[in-house]
């Protein structure tokens, strides 16, 4: 099982328990969080560019892998999401360079899988 | 081996090496950090739900798993672990989610066990 | 005007200004962040030392100063909050130390005013 | 003096400070910093509004009025700059609170700035 | 009153307050962390030179000027200082700048002190 | 295969698209990133212990054993860095001891490596 294929279960799988355990102010949060990228006075593309470089200078791969997915389904070229890594690199340091690493090859085998 | 036999056997044999190679502050600070969840004004489940949150904004896998397995130890509900969440995911935001997937997870495996 | 003072009356005047802009999501936000401290499995005391101790890990200084009154209105007494000082200084590491000199003088300030 | 003029001032007068070290290497990461919001694949305004949700994630005050100041020169509405605090609220959490207050602060000195 | 006598007065009558509380468990935090910066394998400059950069990562101006202070009393030239600041800028990125300005500044009033 | 050469792989594998790619500011980046720890003022052990202190409060292990490999590479002695361990550890709290784990492990399969 590819990267991608195991983030998508593993994600899918502990959100759906986590939201089963039933604390409200959890679901709540759940719910905002996915409103927050709904396009508005700034389109969805650029809402997941903000979500992505957020996630960068946080250093949590695991969102930047969701928000990579949301980019390109957002019609995100490669040129945007390199320009988005470098503001990150500058903003965030050295220390982001290992999730960059993780980034790009997450994100070639996302853009193999769109190939097939 | 499970997420917690596999955590706990490699947690005590680098505790055991780092402690072994003598460096005095480091031995001091190792005694410091266990002494902070003795029992005092605040009882020791308080203190390991402080554990806990402090973990979790702070974004630390293995220190969640920890204080996991201590506050199940003092006798922590499921309704006070999620709401421990609760107050971690408001603090931190939606970057701490990733750490709360694994922390259910891991938290399964726990209650799985203490079931045999 | 004492630190207190100026602190309500800042927090009060934008929090307002924030609120009155109309993004709903912020507003959620906000909503969702009072909720959470509310009692529950866990009482309101408590839960406010959850916010204490993840906000000092966090080195936020006024949101330590806002769970310092949070918690002095809750009863929380003095060896409580120490304890709370101290297990945020064992996770946090030595750079929580000006945001609790921070603290100590907020609290100083809180003490003495409660007794007028 | 208001918060604008001596923001500018005193982030002039040091940087001017810092170049005339000649530490050759900072010279070329400030020179870095500032090539890397110049428009490319992303137009200027996102690149500055990427620029600010970076900072208040990270919770740098003087990084969110550098890049509110770039914002509002680039043309960025209200709306866009609020859609963006939003983002940062969701996914830095409560913690981000302070410094969004200190955000609309000195986005308002700004705009009654810009209206003389 | 400059900044360097005000961190100082502030610094040392609060830290005194805190030790006066009586929490054994800081006392002996504070007692380690002094004792990290003795000399050993790695001379008194030096450790106060890996201070300088651990707290310019973390971005705690406090912490930063008190290294400052430790590292021209070890002798420290401005070079090594530089050269210091610059490993900090790279490794924890444009985020750095500010308190680098503030670093700057902070510096540039301990030299004028020491002159007369 | 051994962590080393894992970690070595891959960094080198990855580094070598990401420069492919041609965004001209993440290649300036990381040349700035490596000149950085050239000697000057400052001899290269001494930079590389000041590399690492900073990995290891940002609590980045692959810029941890990054570091470590050219600390060993540059003489830096078992006591060196576990003073250095040290200060990370006062500077930045428990929740660099998994990390700390980790590197003393990554440390143990480097010295084994030199032996043969």
């Amino acid at each position: 099982m590819g990267k991608f294929a195991e983030f998508t279960r593993f994600r899918q799988e502990l959100n759906d328990k986590i939201l089963q355990k039933g604390n409200l102010g959890i679901k709540r949060f759940f719910a905002l969080d996915e409103q927050a990228y709904h396009p508005g006075a700034i389109d969805a593309k650029t809402k997941e560019l903000l979500g992505l470089v957020a996630s960068l200078v946080l250093r949590c791969d695991d969102c930047v892998s969701y928000h990579l997915i949301q980019c390109k389904e957002q019609g995100a070229s490669s040129a945007e999401l390199f320009e988005t890594f470098h503001i990150a690199l500058i903003v965030g340091g050295s220390i982001v360079i290992p999730h960059l690493r993780r980034a790009v090859d997450f994100l070639e085998e996302l853009e193999e899988k769109s190939k097939c």
